[in-house]
């Protein structure tokens, strides 16, 4: 987060690992919340929108604390990455380090797992925000909302492709069936949210 | 450009009318774009991939240089904010200054749609990247081109609602057509184009 947008893309553009898809999908979903907010602080204090000024703070601490969540997500992103990486280079010579070896990579192949699927969830609850901006906000950045939507969007599709790379490595079945199963779920429910929320924006214009 | 990742949306997220939903705009084509170019890297140079080798140096070009121009279009979409807000300012006591000033707002108000348009139009040229690279690309970074789609489809409806917003005000009837029929024209290929690149890569994890 301390880097300049610059350097951010020359690195996503490099043949670096990292950053990557992973973090593309978070800075996409904390887009989404930082547009709510803004929405939200367009709107809080002006008479015309007093009757949702309680709701539209209420919306905003949400969309702070989700942005927050979704900045930090862009670094756990990278940390998965580093553990994956470090699990694979194990030594792999005897018995016992390969079991080592294996149960390290399909622990780290859980967490590569679990962290975009909190993204993805993150992602979905910025459409949902999204779509409160476009119903509530003010007219005149209404437009904002909408385009939090499809940056919110993008992040949950983004963050899915990162969970469905992983989930067939992972030997635990239950647990890779229950993540995939949310992802469609989400990414179904989002598309729909997103689908709303843009539709709704447009109209206002 | 130079602004970090933790200023830039600490700014998004704020009451300050700028940067606003058109940066964010530009700012998903870049990632879009510099999405492709990491799986251009990822792939030039590898003896598995050497029969697109030349198509991947060919694309990475063609990403690296619309990379450039997407960056360039969130200054310029900070410039078109404070032209239209000039305009909006001038004086309005005479019948020449009413006349002056209504000129310098529709001048604004095109060039404040032909910027999105502009962004637009990039973030089209980006999913068809995001395919190309979907199509050809290393298949161990084969998400990133999916979630270079995703991005840059997110820019082109975000870019859109801002060619919406303005359009209406323009007096100019006929650039005002033309610029929403081209809208949604890029709207509808660049929906199917990203639709088509997502289920390619998902069919490929």
């Amino acid at each position: 987060m301390s880097q300049t947008l610059q350097s951010f893309l020359d690195a996503l553009a490099s043949s670096a690992p990292a950053p990557g898809g992973g973090a593309a999908a978070a800075l996409m979903g904390a887009n989404g919340a930082a547009l709510v907010s803004m929405v939200c602080n367009l709107t809080i204090g002006k008479p015309k929108y007093a009757a949702v000024e309680g709701d539209m703070r209420a919306l905003l601490a949400k969309s702070e604390a989700l942005r927050g969540r979704l900045t930090q997500m862009m670094e756990d992103d990278q940390a998965v990455f580093n553990t994956l990486m470090s699990a694979y280079g194990l030594p792999k010579q005897t018995d016992d380090e390969k079991a080592t070896r294996k149960q390290a990579i399909q622990d780290a192949l859980k967490r590569a797992t679990e962290v975009p699927l909190a993204c993805a969830r993150a992602c979905a609850e910025a459409i949902t925000l999204s779509r409160e901006a476009a119903e509530k906000g003010n007219l005149q950045v209404i437009s904002d909302a909408g385009v939090a939507a499809a940056a919110a969007e993008a992040g949950l599709k983004s963050a899915a492709l990162n969970v469905w790379i992983n989930a067939p490595s992972i030997e635990d079945k239950a647990f890779a069936d229950s993540a995939r199963k949310e992802i469609d779920r989400l990414i179904e429910v989002g598309g729909l949210d997103t689908a709303a929320a843009y539709a709704l924006v447009k109209s206002k214009l």
